[in-house]
């Protein structure tokens, strides 16, 4: 109960200081131009990007064709459901790009144990970065002490180099939620929040990062997934705070020409 | 090699056969009156409906709803994340509505092992049915083998008497990969095929309950999910063959008012 109130106290303290410095000042484009450091190309910008593909009913020459665009523009990593990691990590084996898993996804309603185990073969197939899904329910429920313990399971079931992203789908979260989400991914030991599956409804948005990052502060980093589908909008998340980039449409942001996928 | 031509010529064998007798005869409502047993009243339907939830964010107060409706009108059992199966189970205990747990839910697309854990610890948690998603990629990538093998690993998890559904997502398949989804779940033992996620896109239809119907005969039964919300098309399912309803709306159902879900 005390740890409650003092959870809750810290988020109204938050949310009242960014009322005061980001968001209530209204400058146009909140944050934008604060001092983050934004790529100097295309070929730095592709470091930021997770080329990603989660579709159910993708296949085979779709994993294949992610792969070789992961290696031909030097992407950070493929970001995949569990089930295609060991293929894409045969596929990028003697790269430089890296396996990403998605775990508990997409709703993050399996048990902790489960994640737990789904993170621990993902590591075993090849996956270095891990994108797990926050118990929501649990998190609206209040159930904090649920929510952290969750993500410490999967914390526990990776190596001590694997990056953690912990994904708080901001759509389906109040304000209070969200500062709450990324202060429990904070002390679970995650490296990232990030702020949507693309499967639960809108997606990254300017203010939503500005918040995510002014909550976890400089030892933790954002990522921003679920509609950014070109360099403009790759580089507002940059600005806003966001080190990572989920996306589809990877190709046409570090090329400039339109995307087309949904996520 | 030999496996894969097998079941391609028996799929096409049995298209070919549904086409001469049901679907093309275009009777109205193929099947419908086709000698399938009706619920007599109410309360014999109640046994017919999986009561369900499975929204993220739904917290505490929704599964105490759902579990107290269900016991109200007596529906089979309560469907849920694996991660409310423990509370559920609680709520539940000392009636005769029993647990639901999907898993690999809603995308299928996890590993077969992770699939299989989240089942065994649902099953240890008191589910004593598994309502599990195909791997619809694997499917669409012809990998049959792995499918199979991917079912399989859910059912050597399960004890001899929990019933086991597969979840097709009929609204991402081929008429043609409907039936190899029948066929496989079939040869490795599940109890029953059911239509969708609710998550997919797409619902139940009398044209997909009667094809499924058809290619697993008499030892297998057919669940219809997503989008049945009346009485009226709970009724039209069961009159195709469906022996099990998964909804939401279930107490509309049984009650003839209007339901609201969107599963």
């Amino acid at each position: 109960m005390d740890e409650q109130r003092l959870i809750q106290t810290i988020t109204s303290e938050i949310l009242k200081r960014l009322q005061g410095e980001a968001i209530g000042q209204n400058t146009g484009g909140p944050l934008l131009g604060s001092g983050y450091r934004v790529p100097m190309d295309t070929k730095e910008l592709a470091q930021y990007i997770d080329h990603t593909m989660l579709k159910p009913d993708a296949v085979t020459a779709t994993f294949d064709q992610l792969c070789s665009e992961a290696v031909q523009y030097r992407f950070k990593s493929v970001c995949v459901n569990s089930s295609w990691v060991p293929y894409v990590a045969k596929k990028l084996q003697g790269t430089s790009v890296r396996v990403c898993s998605v775990v508990g996804f997409p709703l993050g309603t399996m048990t902790s144990r489960s994640k737990a185990f789904e993170t621990r073969e993902a590591i075993e197939h090849g996956a270095s970065e891990i994108d797990m899904v926050l118990a929501i329910g649990k998190l609206k429920a209040r159930e904090y002490a649920y929510v952290e313990e969750d993500i410490l399971a999967v914390r526990r079931a990776t190596r001590s180099n694997t990056i953690l992203k912990v994904i708080i789908e901001t759509s389906m979260l109040t304000q209070e939620e969200k500062v709450l989400a990324c202060q429990l991914a904070k002390r679970a030991g995650a490296n990232f929040v990030k702020t949507s599956t693309g499967f639960g409804g809108g997606g990254a948005t300017v203010e939503d990062i500005a918040l995510m990052k002014s909550v976890v502060g400089k030892d933790m980093e954002v990522k921003a997934s679920g509609g950014v589908r070109d360099y403009d909008k790759a580089m507002a998340m940059i600005g806003a705070g966001a080190t990572r980039i989920g996306a589809v449409s990877s190709v046409a942001i570090v090329t400039g020409s339109r995307g087309t996928g949904s996520y």
